[in-house]
């Protein structure tokens, strides 16, 4: 018996459904490998971020936040600061429009532009506009505040203690608990045979996008125009008008470039509208941008999380029970996402409840940040199946095989379009070599090697509305009118992509617009993996409808059926006699029309079906026991995300994802000073993301790519997401299988991985 | 018998056709008079023209120009400008890109960028890019060029005569003879009772427009973005992409606020191209703005025609036979028009010919200019009518209205969708008090009073295509694209007023983005008088599709089907049921898409019809016998250009195309020095353009507007051009009336009135 013998013949099918859609049968450059189309700007510099926007007449402004993690402003006078050169503008809790509501906690406003209340340490007390930021920045340091300092809780166990300091009316629960019950969760632990039961932890990680945050604002009589750096520019219209009380079509946001959001700017800025006041107050248009500490104190966070897991299985792995309990760290104004989810679905279980709580805390807020809340279950959830394998005495893959889904048991046990998952884990396995690691040599001095494994779903995977429009000029060339913003994931190529694919226009003659709530179609933000599976379907039928009316131009001229044309390259070609045919600049149609314009929308999702992308991620690492250093040598991410858009960008993402993933695992963690309620490491220096030199140069991407999808009519599922939901448990189950050393709580820190070896060694 | 008596029951009707489109029966805001929608930007200095853009690292451009009228550079030497203070980049003939062809004459390149061969003082020779734009001026005064001078021409006549200096190769004749016929004008001519003939001719007048005309040019790779003043963001986009071997979709150019035209920004300028060449080769941003003076010497003008006019007509009116000749001067590179059109299809007449040469001569080119050929051909053919009616003696709008047209002879005999001219003569003559101001005194010591009066028809009445997007957003605000420029007809106003009419949402709410070929919908330029009836139906079309889909989602959610339900203002309601209604801003499917989009898409004109506006005109002057100075002091404008879109900019229209026309009349001609070959007036206090002062403080216009066109789905014909064509034949036929002297040649300055009145007492 050789190979993966638990695998053969095992693989799930997911049934055909009776109507397929058309994903492409065969394409000629969608999945190829191909470079950005935008990689001349980028690299050249000629790319416009919004923080490169210079406009005549611009003021530059900067906001004075509280040092205090929880605070009442007593008294705030601004006159030094409205003397000093430059200042033009200085906006104090009792300006109007200051008293704007901001966030909101069961529709109730909890808090304001500029709240007297701080509740930690970055809330917004003041802004100043002036001719240079650093004039705006001199004068914040001179408006005088008089605080009077309160008690401060930092933690959900601090917070939820009866008498604890109060944030918001209500008391610090952000909502009641979120559960989620199906079967019988003590009917299912009394069936297992073994039962796992453990409490994990993980840090508190800041998003860190390269690119700070924030806003140009400028106003034309009553409309105003913001670039931003956003990941959806319709979210921020619908934020800045509502606050503001404009009308949406007044608000005209822009997000052209921009450089990482992980989830930091899925929405406005309370700097957005700081930005937009002060435009008004000054008539000139006013440019904001934070500072890296202001990065790290106030534009959100993953929430650290605290979960108990419980799995119950029979001897055959068989999965009776699972009980996830989860409570995050919200900040001060949480936007954060339960937990729980994967933890739910990614296996067949007929017992499953879960319960997530939300706690505020006097610390920046929670908010959406790469997959939310998935990374953390995994984290907790794939650390218990694999000590549960352990526990069995079976291996880690073959257990997850035996408990691979065919339905989706959390969405009313809909079948899957496709279900990768068992796919992800035989060919990761297979690319790993997963056998041979297992049986390989787990010592060399101090240094110990291992081998670990852990699956993730992804919940989401896009759907309607989106809507892109497709411009075929007179000479055969291209324009796209889009709304997604390009977060750094290649958007603009991949939709470029698709219309070259249909309208066979080489890529170099397509051009986009994009991110412009003025001129540009509407799109969800980007995020949740769900840009090419919600805005991939409008561009196809947009160029589609191009395609359909270019070829009824064409069979007017050549006076044969458009049923008998068909669009080859640059030419309109009869399949029944292929002498006529017509180049297509030379259809008079189209130089009468001189434009042809196609709209597309995005269908609905398919009826009674669960989408979702899969993975499995393998991990080889070196502990130094004696430094405690953990350091990943290899790794193989398989994923299953349907269709491959684009293989450069495809393994780029899942690199990326890899990365972050590693840093959850390994060093990234805010650290709060427990005296004086402040973040500690505001900075580069000291919060630590991985570089360059801790990503092993042994990367290897598994694409697993069915042609069958029936998810959308690009057959793509999106990727973001599932390329980093099981990268930390992977390596912190190669830890285990290294030193046999559990770290239940993120991150692996050469200090923790060295108290966690010396307690081992104290057991031993 | 009291009134208009011949006008009793005689105004004759158009049919009605049989499937009648649906112009509205009954609107709540088009028509009515309306602000401008972006008053508050143009007056408060807000609104971004071209000249305004200012972007990072911007370089400033010159031209340098030929200061003979015909020469060949022999030499060029910029070695002393190349290194003069802030210098970047010299463009001569001998660089890359500067011998890209331009205007072709028969299909050949007959010139380039910068040519060695210049034909007139003002043809482009080199060009620099400097920091500023005075060291861009300074260093192009510093390039030494050695011109060979060649013998030159400057009228028609003398560009004929055999051995003239020659323009191009193939002659001094831009084109054959353009020649139309109908019936046998011999045979006409020889039934008439009473024949006037005689030749007229028009001054040469010059567009300047507030604005000079000028570009931005910005590369990013391989993409070009040109901020132009154009009135057609698409036809630069075209020539720009063609001249510079670029697709059309790399080239973006957007044309948002402009400052008047007239047709002399209907396509890219060799300044375009300059400016782009320049950015390329210096890898900045460059602009370029031409001075007032190259604005008079280069960008265009209405060419002086010289008109041969030969009417005959029964003793009762009825006309038998007209010709018409008429030579243009067209100027080193024209882009002229025919003249005779008018002459052909004003008035019903069996038995016409026309002849229209055009002739390249040592000056400016010729260029399309607010209703091209019309207001020349209305000055001889509607002086010729106004002879005639005396010789007849008949009153002139007794004749005029004899002779109305019930379809198009010129457009194969086409029933009119509405042929207004009778009512136009009707109403007007009875707004002017027509039959009371020709009896009235003609005299008062030396100042003769007088009335006159002259009709017009436009050829043209817009079409497809224009292509318009209407975005709704969940908030019930609107935004509207359009490709369409406001070259300052009040283009976005009644664009809004079009979707607000059909979506209930108030103008404040509509935004509008438009002249972009990046981002917004194609559409012609804006000249002919084609903007209203070519992209007012496309969005009409572009909202109904909004509003078609909106009802459809308040349909789905109030659970009534979609055709008992009206949209009435922001509420949706029930035909059948008024108490089953829902707030747009509530309809669920409005806030699940968040933007409904519609798009829409200008129909074809209807079958078998032809469509053009009407107008005559009434004038009142006094004429100063001893200063030889006319006055205009009354004027009734009678339009009928299908129905009124906004009554204000209606009037503000015609109040333009009177001033304008008044300027053909008295004062506006280029004056060429015989001897140099050079303009003399270059400059707006040389070259006289009508001021406030020159305006009569009683003007009227009497708008007619018929309610059963099915011009198209708005009922709109365009009124830019047939406000203009007829009013200085008007003018010179009230100076005939109080002076009995004819002016034949325009302008009627005091010297030329002088002297004719001075032959007139000889003659007397």
């Amino acid at each position: 018996m050789t190979g993966l013998y638990w695998l053969d013949g095992a693989v799930p099918e997911t049934p055909k459904p009776s109507s397929s859609p058309d994903p492409w049968a065969e394409t000629s450059i969608v999945g190829k490998p191909t470079p950005r189309i935008d990689a001349y700007e980028r690299v050249s510099g000629s790319a416009v971020y919004p923080l490169d926007v210079s406009l005549p007449d611009m003021l530059h402004a900067a906001i004075l936040r509280c040092p205090h993690p929880h605070a009442k402003i007593k008294k705030i006078d601004p006159t030094v600061a409205a003397k000093m050169p430059g200042v033009r503008a200085i906006l104090t809790p009792a300006s109007p429009g200051a008293d704007i509501p901001w966030f909101r906690r069961r529709g109730t406003p909890t808090t304001k532009i500029l709240d007297e209340h701080c509740r930690y340490e970055g809330d917004e007390v003041a802004a100043v506009a002036g001719e240079t930021a650093q004039q705006a920045r001199d004068a914040i340091r001179a408006i005088r505040v008089e605080y009077e300092e309160l008690a401060f809780v930092l933690t959900p166990e601090e917070a939820l203690k009866p008498g604890a300091p109060v944030l918001h009316e209500g008391g610090n629960r952000v909502a009641d608990p979120s559960i989620y019950e199906r079967g019988d969760l003590k009917k299912g632990l009394a069936e297992a045979d073994i039962t796992v039961a453990r409490t994990y932890s993980t840090a508190c990680e800041i998003h860190t996008p390269m690119e700070v945050h924030g806003s140009v604002a400028k106003w034309d009589g009553n409309r105003l125009t913001i670039w931003d750096t956003t990941q959806g520019v319709f979210a921020v219209q619908q934020a800045v008008a509502g606050s503001l009380r404009l009308p949406m079509a007044n608000v005209r946001v822009i997000g052209h470039y921009m450089g990482g959001g992980f989830g930091s700017k899925l929405e406005a800025g309370k700097y957005t509208i700081i930005a937009a006041l002060l435009a008004k107050m000054t008539a000139r248009p006013v440019k904001l941008f934070l500072t890296r500490e202001e990065v790290f104190l106030a534009t959100g966070n993953r929430p650290a999380n605290t979960m108990r897991v419980t799995i119950g299985a029979k001897k055959d792995g068989t999965l009776t029970a699972i009980e996830f309990v989860s409570t995050g760290s919200g900040g001060a104004y949480p936007a954060g996402a339960d937990t729980s989810f994967l933890a739910t679905d990614l296996y067949t279980c007929p017992n499953v409840r879960t319960e997530d709580s939300n706690v505020f805390t006097n610390a920046g807020r929670a908010r959406p940040f790469r997959a939310p809340g998935f990374p953390q279950c995994a984290w907790a959830f794939e650390q218990a199946m694999d000590e549960l394998a352990v526990k069995i005495g079976m291996d880690p893959v073959e257990l997850r095989v035996k408990n691979v889904p065919k339905i989706s048991q959390r969405r009313g046990n809909q079948p899957y379009t496709t279900t990768g998952l068992a796919r992800c884990l035989e060919q990761g396995a297979k690319a790993f070599g997963w056998e041979k690691a297992k049986a390989a040599s787990k010592s060399e001095g101090p240094i110990k090697k291992g081998s670990g494994m852990a699956a993730a779903l992804w919940g989401y995977a896009g759907g309607p509305p989106s809507t892109v429009i497709v411009k075929l000029f007179s000479d055969g060339s291209v324009n796209i009118n889009m709304g997604a913003a390009d977060i750094g994931t290649g958007t603009k190529t991949f939709m470029a992509m698709i219309v070259s694919e249909e309208l066979g226009v080489p890529l170099e003659r397509v051009q986009i617009e994009h991110a412009d709530t003025g001129t540009t179609q509407f799109s969800a933000p980007s995020g949740g993996s769900k840009t090419v599976p919600s805005d991939g379907p409008a561009a196809r039928a947009a160029a589609l409808e191009v395609k359909k009316n270019l070829i009824a131009l064409a069979a007017e001229e050549l006076k044969v059926p458009a049923e008998d044309l068909t669009l080859a390259g640059s030419e309109i070609i009869s399949t029944k006699d292929p002498a006529r045919k017509i180049a297509v600049t030379a259809v008079p149609g189209l130089q009468r029309q001189q434009v042809l314009t196609g709209i597309g929308f995005r269908g609905p999702n398919p009826e009674g079906r669960a989408v979702s992308p899969f993975a499995a991620h393998f991990a080889e690492v070196e502990v130094n026991v004696r430094t405690g250093e953990v350091t990943l040598t290899r790794f193989v991410a398989a994923q299953e995300s349907g269709r491959v858009m684009n293989r450069l960008t495809y393994d780029n993402q899942v690199f990326g994802g890899i990365v972050m993933g590693l840093g959850l695992a390994r060093t990234e963690e805010r650290v709060m000073d427990r005296h004086t309620g402040k973040m500690v490491n505001v900075n580069w220096h000291d919060y630590k993301i991985p570089t360059a030199l801790d990503v092993p140069v042994d990367q290897t991407v598994v694409a697993i790519d069915p042609k069958d999808a029936e998810c959308n009519t690009t057959g793509a599922k999106g990727l973001g997401e599932p390329a980093t939901i099981a990268t930390a448990a992977a390596i912190a189950n190669a830890v285990f299988d290294a030193t046999g050393v559990r770290v239940f709580n993120s991150p692996m820190t050469p200090a923790k991985m060295i108290q966690l070896l010396s307690e081992q060694r104290k057991k031993g």
